[in-house]
């Protein structure tokens, strides 16, 4: 099952995708009445039931006006540090244990929304992600219990302004930017897809980084298994698993997003952002 | 005007503390009909009147079960490495940018709510602070403006696990533990308290931590306003401003807090933090 968050006249619903399998224009979405977003819906623990049974309005998916797939996230951890051949190309060890680092719910935007770029940091970069959304709350979890906690997949680009990233040893100030972070287009459950597919960033058509999904150190339950020791995972949270080599500032010269460019990160099977960087004045 | 979130046999409610001035067992409560906490309260922009005007049951503030005085933020900033006079002494320049890092608000309990020590690490620490309140959306505010949307001040204890917080480079594993992090009495609105008394940590009865709370090399408001150059800051979001020396792991040998010890944080004019460490099971 696929599930969006829509932006309609009336406020975001959540809503079914049928007929798609990770390309951009396909498919009939399905309104679920009186859930507002993926995130709500969640909350429900009849949620596969009630989004399966759904017979609302009918929609084409193409064109389709879409919020991050969870808009108001609780929580938003990400891992950094995560890709195996990344880190063993760049003559480090493999880490004991997981990096994480936060975002905020402000800082998500849809599938085809516009990227900030804010005046106070020019050096933007991109970071295709694996993104997890939680499904069940879930404390202390092994890897098998957070796997079945997971509701499902989707993608995200980890934007990241690294002037502020680095200005001190606490990578936040760099990474919690209000409408920084793409996040869907759409949640797929895991009957659908599992680790392994390519992901890929492009900017303006040039391809950055490719890379394949089951490449991590730490899997996507570990992650979840691993931060659910320390805290609650809650229906709706978000987990960001990482990114591959090929970001921006790890070029000789640095690359950084200029207004006006398109960055891509696709996930085979998951979907496609497309976000224009448009400079806040 | 002092606010708390009280719990009652209905679930959570707002209250105003009428006749105290910070000490732990004297004044009056009156609770806000149909207001479940000072998260929600922060979010009509009429709360200072609607809290003023409040004449609802009454019950004696001694004994009162404390929530934590805004139970649900969207979001915990904690800056790091923000007194003065401690980090000369310890050979340090100061800072040109906070440190910045994040806690959860499944991280939070209430002013005498048990701490949970968790199994995973036993190297459970103390960080006395003065905690912010937001009160308006705030976005790329100057210092003026961030200091008119503070709603208030109240304190916090910035519970760290230092094992899992040194594991990386990035706190956030040591600091978002579950019901970790005591925030309250009470909010205290600007018209009754600023800056400069004195904090204090104890445990076991004895002083760990005593500064001046305008000791910070980032005001309150400094910090506000740089935190919302990067994101809108929200009503009911808190700022955990630093802590001075004097916590565990930086004794000779480090000090950790085991079960059953009491930790008291207090401001003066502010209220009091006590708590029992609880070892979890």
């Amino acid at each position: 099952m696929r599930l969006v968050t829509l932006r309609t006249a009336a406020g975001t619903r959540a809503a079914r995708l049928d007929g798609n399998t990770g390309d951009p224009d396909s498919g009939t979405l399905t309104v679920l009445d009186g859930v507002a977003d993926v995130g709500s819906l969640l909350a429900r623990p009849d949620w596969r039931e009630v989004a399966a049974a759904a017979v609302g309005e009918q929609i084409p998916y193409a064109g389709a006006d879409l919020a991050p797939v969870v808009p108001h996230p609780g929580k938003v951890i990400c891992a950094g540090l995560n890709y195996r051949s990344h880190i063993l190309e760049m003559g480090m060890e493999l880490p004991a244990f997981p990096t994480l680092f936060p975002k905020f719910a402000e800082s998500l935007v849809g599938a085809t929304d516009d990227v900030l770029l804010p005046p106070e940091d020019p050096h933007l970069d991109w970071e295709a992600e694996l993104a997890v959304v939680i499904g069940t709350p879930v404390r202390r979890a092994t890897e098998q219990t957070a796997a079945a906690a997971i509701a499902g997949w989707t993608v995200s680009n980890d934007v990241s302004m690294r002037g502020w990233q680095f200005r001190t040893a606490q990578w936040l100030a760099g990474k919690g930017w209000e409408r920084s972070t793409p996040l869907g287009p759409a949640l797929v459950t895991p009957d659908e897809w599992a680790p392994g597919p390519t992901i890929r960033a492009t900017v303006a058509g040039e391809l950055m980084q490719e890379a394949s999904t089951d490449d991590l150190v730490f899997s996507p339950a570990a992650l979840v298994a691993y931060i659910s020791t320390m805290i609650t995972l809650q229906p709706g949270d978000v987990v960001l698993t990482g990114t591959p080599g090929g970001v921006g500032y790890a070029r000789t010269p640095p690359r950084w997003l200029v207004d006006g460019e398109v960055v891509e990160i696709s996930i085979d099977g998951l979907g496609v952002l497309r976000n224009q960087i448009r400079a806040e004045r």
